[in-house]
């Protein structure tokens, strides 16, 4: 219990590349993933607070006819979540070190992933309309925005591991880049027509996965 | 810091397998056993937001007579996600490796999980109409079809442990695919009674298990 | 990939244990606390949803005023959901195994503790009504029971850790028995005074942690 | 199985330091943190459902620019509870040992973490009220001064790790009263004036940062 400054300072000798992250951040490297890991499966089960049906309807077949809006809210975003989670775990999973202003851009990147459950309930009710399809949009732009944000911030301060410095930063920044780019191109167009933006995002959805995989193929073959 | 690409190479050489499937698909196994996981833990814990009473009732009594549905769907559905739970983890615990596809494919799973709490809410409410028996039924035939489909495609792909490849194959598969069968069997019969639709659940819940349990047996001594 | 059966039975060898529970109940220990820690933390924090605010109240401290039966249910209910996660906690810390009937009997516990945010705010809204107080009362004699049976399950079947099989015995149990015990008594009670029901259990809350302590400090001198 | 009892004691020598901790609390510490972790992740996930939308509004767009008072309360609970998250981390991170009491100081303070969700909801809505603000002032003041009672506990049963035991009780312990101190002061201004109250806050928490971060420096470098 009494030891000594300079043998603790021994002890922590060892693991120095952790203890700096230590000293600049004061968390483990695990537990940020955790609890990000955490949001992103609370916010994805949280969806389903948006299917709700009233407790004494007449024609129960017909109330849930009329979810099928929200049906398709609920199974865009699960699948948009989903591949955010994916994202963000080969991210990380590429960090080498972390520090204080990562973790606060990770903290705003999470604020606009939880906000998700919200814009895809009032997309789900008002699918139909230019501002219901604006807000998911501009959640959706926020969170590509924040992802790039940290991105480039990791590569900036060679917080990344040497073996994807280059590879991942061919393709990760890009299709981030590419995905904030059409949801916010997207948000123009739903002024005209709501069912158009909506049919771009899917659009990048499948679409930025095949580019993702060719420029993740150019990246790992140069 | 600057360390050169064949040493980095060389540094992930003794853990290939690991390294393989990362680079397929990226994200650690354990963080999506992890993520599941926490799916489940949510929305088993999420059924209780079924249960509802409203602030200034005359009769409490009765209002709490009344949710005798609510409790009855309640508790059959933690049950239900409880035993998928245990089968999720078999499988999982039987895996040697997994892929892009069967991320994917497991991220379709948890989607059907997670609208659990949805349809047992409305199985509470509207347990005897045609319509919230039907809703509940697709959602487990859903499930099961889902789980089915990571077997499936797993064994198809070699991606489980060499000594379950046998015995696994006999029972889980079958298992699942009974319940699955069983559950969209029950969506007729929903429509001529719903309560027997209902009695049908009860019996491969608990003879699901004897059957597993036997099967099971059968793998093992074999 | 081509493991023989042989090498595979050897590689599972040096950890028999395990392997044994595994063949029991297919999923690991860690992850049964994991996931049972993932509903205590999830009901304990959906305990808030019973505290709600009209949104255009017109005096909003007399509204807020109006929550202190919420406000008392929310810090008793998050108090005993604390204080049974603690023993939930020390029981699977002295289990040396387990197997599928005692992962049956935890997630019929669950289901009782994921229970309580509906109780308790029941109780909040309530709390002056026999129906309020007995719901409560049942709900944590439910737990009290579900535990007691995990319990007395596990040294039946001699599950438990050697060193702690003789002291853990004289006071678990019996701890866990007289809160159930005086839980179910309180239920008459509340048909005459709710509120002396309710000051049973502040009784036994804090009374059950002296018994619990004394009992303890017995069962490691002796 | 039947290990004699010296046997048992002597398997745990080794480990005294965390054997002795055990008998005093019997929950591991990895478990408390990652229990804390999880009430932090779904408190500040459970943010959302304060934005809320009625299924049939007239003018979507006019409703949701009246949520800017909840998307206000949505960041500001956000980055809040983001700081109180990596405080806590930093603190648990610092600790050696802990302590049945420490535990019990821990939950109380997660049960004003969890309670965050309300009082964001209501800051939201009544922002421009004092009892609103007043409500939130308290529930952060009660954190504060519930962390500050562990900080304080820690440092006075000597459970802090050797080499922090100076360093950290120059800043933690002063910036935690700091933030506790001004969130009580501002609660006699929130009478005068909502809006002042406010401004407040958002000067703890930027000014905070800035204080903590020149303590800390101070208290690295002496």
């Amino acid at each position: 219990m009494q030891m000594a400054d300079e043998s603790a300072a021994k002890a922590r000798a060892p693991m120095l590349g952790a203890a700096r992250h230590r000293e600049e951040a004061g968390v483990e490297f695990s537990r940020i993933v955790a609890f990000s890991d955490g949001v992103f499966a609370i916010a994805i089960t949280l969806l389903v607070l948006a299917l709700d049906v009233p407790e004494h309807a007449d024609d129960l077949t017909r109330v849930l006819e009329n979810q099928e809006g929200d049906l398709f809210a609920y199974a865009l975003s699960f699948a948009v979540l989903g591949r955010w989670w994916l994202g963000h775990h080969r991210f990380f999973g590429s960090l080498e070190r972390f520090d204080g202003p990562l973790m606060g851009l990770n903290l705003f990147y999470l604020a606009w992933i939880a906000l998700v459950p919200f814009s895809s309930e009032v997309l789900g009710d008002y699918g139909d309309e230019t501002a219901g399809v604006v807000l998911y949009a501009a959640n959706m732009a926020g969170v590509a925005l924040a992802f790039a944000a940290q991105i480039v911030y990791a590569y900036r301060r060679g917080l990344m591991k040497p073996e994807v410095r280059r590879g991942e930063r061919r393709f990760a920044a890009p299709a981030t880049f590419v995905a904030g780019g059409v949801f916010l191109v997207s948000i123009p167009v739903a002024f005209v027509s709501p069912l158009a933006a909506m049919l771009m995002w899917l659009l990048i959805f499948f679409g930025g996965r095949w580019i993702e995989d060719r420029l993740g193929g150019i990246g790992t073959t140069a």
